[in-house]
């Protein structure tokens, strides 16, 4: 036991965290089934980092890590609910990128905000955009990973009663085109589920053979085979040499370039990133760099060309980077100072192929998906004959979201949001990129009574998804272990490339709202993720305590 | 800063382990480069599970990890010793299989102790061995996971300055032939510092490719590999039918078998266990289960054939336990009681082959190494011609050891053990399996003049190695980076199955000190491990918080 008590800090942490270690065989959990479970969770998530790390704890040579939530058991889910989001998430990928082409549609969509929030994100990416117009492009190529989150909707065919007969669809809550997460989590969630179902059915009298109930996951390595795809299309670029865009390069042209992930300090969650920086240079051989936020205008700088120059450290040599792969950039306090916008100009104007540039982003926010909502509207943006087969699939997936603007709609919506009984059925959503921050429900009245009219434009009133209500399942929380009525999420990974070409690009060069020149080279879905959530709770966030990394079920 | 808070908590830990966060921004590692080798090893540690479970501090939901001692760069061994001793390992692996085989002799080398010490481990693994020959052998293959440890002795050729001219050979510290541990710790030791380097000749100006000054390590899939054989050997058997020594069987045969890695609760060290059974699961299609040393006679039973039945859970069917590999079984705590002999034989007189049986575990003793010393002993186990090649080899990587008994060598050795000038040489080791607890230098005559006369014999003396003095490291120590002199211990990692045929079987039927039937059928070196500690430091023990994993720079 010394060797154990040299790793035996002493008691008081907060319980659920790494509270302190009790005696008192009556604390844990009863089942001892599901206790068994939960110790051979403990075990795989430790030796294959499903983990988080406890930075704030961190010291000089060590940092803790715990365990992030996951479920006990995957969570059932209908398989044909499953493929028809995997079937839709190409046309669901070109929809956004034929909307972010149309920068004057999309200025139309973000104007409001622009123009009323002078401090939001919003206006600080728009005037990066603006300038990098100005600068004229050096870079016709984009990418992006985007993750489009749905959950179950359940509603009954007749009669009001749950007992009456129930039809089950997909509906979207949000799109994220930026630094989604979750990617190496919802891998390392699934294969272990597949680990614990192997082990269950090898214990069953009658072996059932392999079972395909559960999808295969490899969210890591299609995710850095997209990376490498992308670092390969920008060395092609310097095998052809000058670009009408780039001019002549009259230097010889430089061969060590990287992939630059840019990220925030004090990152927790770094085990749901460094597998993608390992996978590019042990898998693929591709030097793959990270850089703070705020250290990227100290290590980078442009080249004659814009080529964005990387140093790693005094003693390394420069690199120029290929991608620039943000998993930084979406918080406000980033744009804080001058510094933050620099940065953030600095990386845009380069050369170097962006995941995802500044409108790749600015097209995550709320507004967006519910102008994409309006009627005719995704038709537009729906080009290719998959696409527009999928026109009336995609709008089946949208609620019903409403602007709390000054428009007739707007005051309707108004009037929902400030009345308990009908506001009930409704979230409201700040209008920013990723997930968050929402009122629900009764809660949104007295909200919207606190502040001031005018900033009821801010935010996005969605009708709420109602998830059928006979789903259970088990899930780690921080302190316990839940079982009962569950809402699951899932998320499909798409990667596009695009190319706009010529300088005409986005300066409003549109014919039937399309900026002509855009052009998508590569479309795929490329993985998924899944989170579960005991049903009364409101919020996913895994991170934050919410959800839990889950595995799907396939009914 | 919101979730980062969620996992953040309160200060008041001791320093090393999880100590209080400080905001004092003097704490911290001066050099940056350190520092920022120090990070990127953290995130590497905590993404691939190179980590020690905080078991003390368990919670029902959540166990807190920190990385384990690593280095923070590779550190220089001369690749010639290095293959060298790869190249010994079969003919090592062979010397300590025939000598377990001729149990005449080895009881010969273990009866003082047995006789002396009727509460050792020893003694209780005698009697088991003793008990399992009048029940008459079911299984005649045994198979064995051994590891060599080396260190460098420097010696001056002439002159007795460090000045002079050196000469540097390879010296066993020990050999260890039960539950080997570091086999997961050191492959992410390797392959972390084979990423540094590739990172690090990525920033050369000239790339000078790829190098090969750090071997390369697949230690997981090497022994999960070794351990699916021995499962096929069985099976194999199953398919063959009834032995002369099993009898007829007069049941089908049960095709449900499953590898079982008996281990110790409370293990804070399994993520150096645990990718062992997920590779079998994983990558073989192999069902395999950890049994608690204590909850063996509850889990398993006997079939009429001896077979080792294990049921997972109730709920499970039962298995035939096909290999039982040991990860406990090595404490004197665990021979207590009555239970503890009783779950020792039940596991040895069963039908599964044993990773390695009692007599592969007591050949494990350091009283063995030291009879393996004495001229024209090896030389009688050496029989193959590789064997017999490498006999002079083999015999000069031995330090000398005597026994402190009453033979006029012990008295010898008695006199230097009582005298501070010449036991400072010498480092003084229990007579046990495995390593630390030793006793070293000007220490040891204190220590003996503290316990009576009559345990002496419960003790070797060894002298000591002198590594070569030059060679600096650095090294994560729990509360700071040392960097400085430092001291390496290779392992190498031997994997062999033999078969003993008969019921003869070490029953003093022996010709020429050989039991005949031995038969070797497989023998290989399969791995390696490798730690370095701070120089003054005596002990090595990594998981105790005095070594490094660490990787050669073969120069």
């Amino acid at each position: 036991m010394a060797t154990t008590q040299q790793y035996a800090p002493p008691p008081g942490l907060p319980p659920g965290m790494m509270g302190s270690h009790s005696d008192d065989d009556d604390e844990g959990i009863r089942d001892p089934a599901i206790a068994q479970v939960v110790s051979d969770i403990k075990d795989y998530q430790i030796t294959h980092g499903n983990l988080l790390k406890i930075v704030r704890f961190e010291e000089p040579t060590r940092v803790p890590s715990t365990g992030v939530n996951i479920s006990c058991k995957p969570t059932p889910f209908p398989r044909d609910m499953y493929d028809h989001a995997m079937a839709l998430q190409q046309s669901m990928n070109e929809l956004y990128i034929h909307a972010l082409s149309d920068t004057n549609w999309l200025y139309s969509v973000l104007a409001p905000q622009i123009e009323s929030e002078p401090e939001g994100v919003m206006v600080k990416l728009w005037g990066v955009y603006l300038k990098c117009l100005e600068a004229g492009p050096v870079q016709e190529m984009t990418c992006g990973i985007f993750r489009s989150d749905y959950m179950l909707q359940e509603e009954a065919l007749r009669g009001e009663g749950v007992d009456g007969e129930a039809k089950v669809s997909l509906k979207q809550v949000e799109m994220n085109t930026f630094s989604c997460a979750g990617i190496c989590h919802s891998q390392h969630a699934a294969r272990m589920h597949r680990y614990f179902q192997e082990r269950k059915s090898a214990e069953e009298a009658q072996d059932t053979g392999p079972s395909n109930t559960l999808p295969a996951n490899s969210n890591i390595s299609s995710i850095v085979s997209c990376l490498a795809m992308v670092h390969q299309s920008y060395l092609e670029q310097l095998r052809v040499g000058p670009t009408a865009a780039t001019g002549a390069r009259d230097e010889p042209i430089q061969h060590s370039t990287c992939v630059l992930v840019v990220v925030q300090p004090f990152n927790f969650n770094i085990a749901d990133e460094r597998p993608i920086d390992y996978g590019l240079w042990e898998d693929h051989k591709i030097p793959c760099y990270r850089c703070e936020w705020q250290e990227v205008l100290l290590r980078t700088r442009l080249g004659p060309h814009r080529e964005l120059r990387y140093r790693p450290s005094s003693t390394a040599k420069a690199f120029e980077v290929s991608v620039v792969y943000y998993r930084a950039g979406y918080d406000l306090r980033e744009y804080m100072d001058d510094a933050g916008v620099e940065t953030r100009f600095t990386l845009e104007t380069s050369r170097a192929i962006k995941c995802p540039d500044v409108l790749g982003h600015l097209i995550g926010f709320k507004s967006v998906q519910r102008a994409l909502t309006e009627a005719g509207v995704a038709e537009r943006f729906l080009l290719s004959e998959q696409a527009r087969d999928h026109a009336g699939a995609l709008r089946s997936t949208s609620m019903p979201m409403y602007a709390l603007d000054d428009s007739v709609e707007g005051m309707r919506a108004r009037a929902i949001a400030v009345d308990p009984a009908r506001a009930k059925d409704f979230v409201l959503k700040p209008n920013l990129e990723g997930g968050g921050n929402n009122v629900f429900g009764e809660d949104i009245p007295e909200f919207l009574a606190s502040i001031p009219d005018d900033e009821w434009r801010k935010f996005i009133l969605m009708r709420l998804i109602t998830p059928p209500a006979r789903t259970t399942g088990v899930l780690i929380t921080s302190e316990d272990v839940y079982e009962g009525p569950v809402v699951s999420e899932l998320g499909v990974l798409g990667f596009a490339m695009w190319r706009c070409h010529g300088a005409g690009r986005g300066k409003g060069k549109a014919k039937e709202g399309i900026s002509v020149e855009t052009n998508i080279v590569h479309n795929e879905m490329v993985g998924w993720t899944f989170k579960s959530k005991p049903r009364e709770v409101n919020e996913m966030s895994v991170v934050k305590g919410y959800g839990s990394f889950d595995c799907p079920m396939l009914v």
